[in-house]
């Protein structure tokens, strides 16, 4: 069986039509339209597009980045422009000829991970997304675990320094405004400010207000000094906010994904490093192993598709 | 059918004798004995003396105070001295005659409040009890989840101010450090070492070393400014840390219990009150309802012995 999947991103938009084993058997992707009249168009044609060229797709998932709920309808989305508001299934199901699914893009994400990435054959997996924000996707028996309402794993969203910097959602000391990639960034930034980020600082042509987080991981993949110390000192915040989560699910694995996973063992060592100080009775327990995620930018997609399987009823 | 639950306090033991409906037949409570053997000894003997007094008690269920793994061992119990390592239910389970299971006590209780308290009919709950500490069980699909290893819904831990007080598991700033019964005792007194809460003051002799939260919470319910000052600042932390768990969870209802909840409305009113500030996107999603515990000082016993029920096969 051929499912399609469909992952919408802020600037880009990624669709693959896969087997039942995750196999991608065709790939699109383009520039992600403004507006949802125009994302949701789009979404109609790439997949008519995979279709034609994979015939025997029998029904179709699709990421957004937002608070997605049951229905499939879109509550909130910080960084899709227009969508607040949107039945984006129900508008979607009336222009496609198979079922249809919309769960949040980091949900999508995890699944995949679990089911054909580095969480395969767990049962409890927490999937941490690093990028522009922190996402996250909460594997509980096996699936994904939507909440009450379809609005779970926000985990980037709980306070850890209430006297912190504000958080995109308007939150003080969340989480994410202490270890997302674009508080990397700013970090990186902040030791430039002060004299201690030479290395970053060259990179950004000497501009300390042009340094992001690239720089200050690129500094680090280089092996320089100021770009690994800012990266360690990143990762203990990570590591600060994983712990909680760690001590709240018990995870068997934690999963590590988003734009900064291609820091690999520069990002992940460290996290795991600092991770058993900010876990309950570490020395008395099993600290789960933290990993990259497998599927890279893919994993949202065949995630995507993962989620349509569910919709078809097994032969 | 009959099952027995035994909810092993710090200081007492509560046994009952319940039906499949959560009816509880037969009670038996006792000061909890000092040391892993008297306890288990304790346990054996009550459930013996249920057994005479409830004769048909198919299985028994245990709960206990420490992060309890899959196989009933103890790995942890600051509350509990001797019980570190303690491979609780396999002991047990050589002193019975019918089947036993052990779980955590938060856990218990909040199986207890799905099945037959406050949460009754729902699928997705969170149960946050608040008292010496903060514990709390998580019910997803309907049943408590425990984790990859059983050690799951360790709620208290995670870090919310990461400048704040020590928490007792050696963590600085964790939400137990700053929301539990003990810290409403902590902050009573420092609100009364600056001449703030002279009600609350006043109930404890004039000596603010003798102030615990159970003075704070006599002068709220008394309708003293102070104490109500003090408790609306309280339920003002309760809420940061909860309002990360729903962004988390998404829960469909917020059970609390614990022995704060004695307070009622004076405690949960707050919480309520400043929960959606806490809650991303609280403006366009349902937030969860906040409700007291319903089974009270009963609710780990009655979830022992619903625990219990699972070990005995359907007729």
């Amino acid at each position: 069986m051929l499912t399609a999947g469909v992952d919408i991103g802020g600037t880009k938009l990624l669709a693959v039509a896969a087997t039942g084993k995750g196999e991608i058997v065709a790939e699109r992707r383009q520039a992600t339209p403004a507006g949802a009249d125009a994302v949701l168009s789009a979404i109609a044609l790439v997949v008519a597009d995979l279709m034609a060229a994979a015939p025997g797709i029998a029904a179709v998932g699709v990421g957004l980045p937002g608070l997605v709920d049951l229905d499939g309808a879109i509550h909130y989305a910080p960084n899709l422009p227009g969508f607040v508001g949107v039945p984006a299934r129900e508008r979607l199901a009336a222009r496609l000829p198979v079922p249809v699914a919309v769960d949040n893009d980091a949900n999508v994400a995890a699944l995949g991970e679990v089911l054909h990435g580095a969480g395969r054959g767990r049962r409890e997996v927490l999937v941490v997304t690093l990028g522009t924000g922190i996402g996250g996707g909460l594997i509980i028996n096996g699936t994904v675990n939507r909440g009450g309402f379809g609005l779970a794993a926000e985990i980037g969203h709980f306070t850890v320094d209430r006297d912190g910097p504000v958080c995109a959602c308007g939150e003080r000391g969340h989480w994410e405004a202490l270890a997302s990639g674009t508080a990397l960034g700013r970090r990186a930034r902040e030791w430039a400010a002060r004299g201690d980020a030479p290395g970053v600082l060259a990179r950004a042509g000497g501009v300390v207000e042009a340094i992001t987080g690239h720089e200050a991981g690129e500094s680090a993949l280089a092996g320089e000094a100021d770009g690994r110390a800012i990266l360690t000192e990143h990762a203990g915040d990570v590591a600060l906010g994983l712990g909680g989560l760690v001590n709240i699910f018990d995870p068997e694995l934690v999963v590590i994904g988003g734009g900064l996973v291609h820091l690999g063992e520069a990002l992940i060592g460290p996290i795991r490093a600092a991770l058993p100080a900010h876990v309950e009775a570490a020395d008395r327990r099993t600290v789960p192993p933290v990993v990259a995620a497998a599927l890279g930018e893919q994993a949202g997609a065949v995630g995507a598709a993962a989620l349509a399987r569910t919709l078809v009823p097994p032969p």
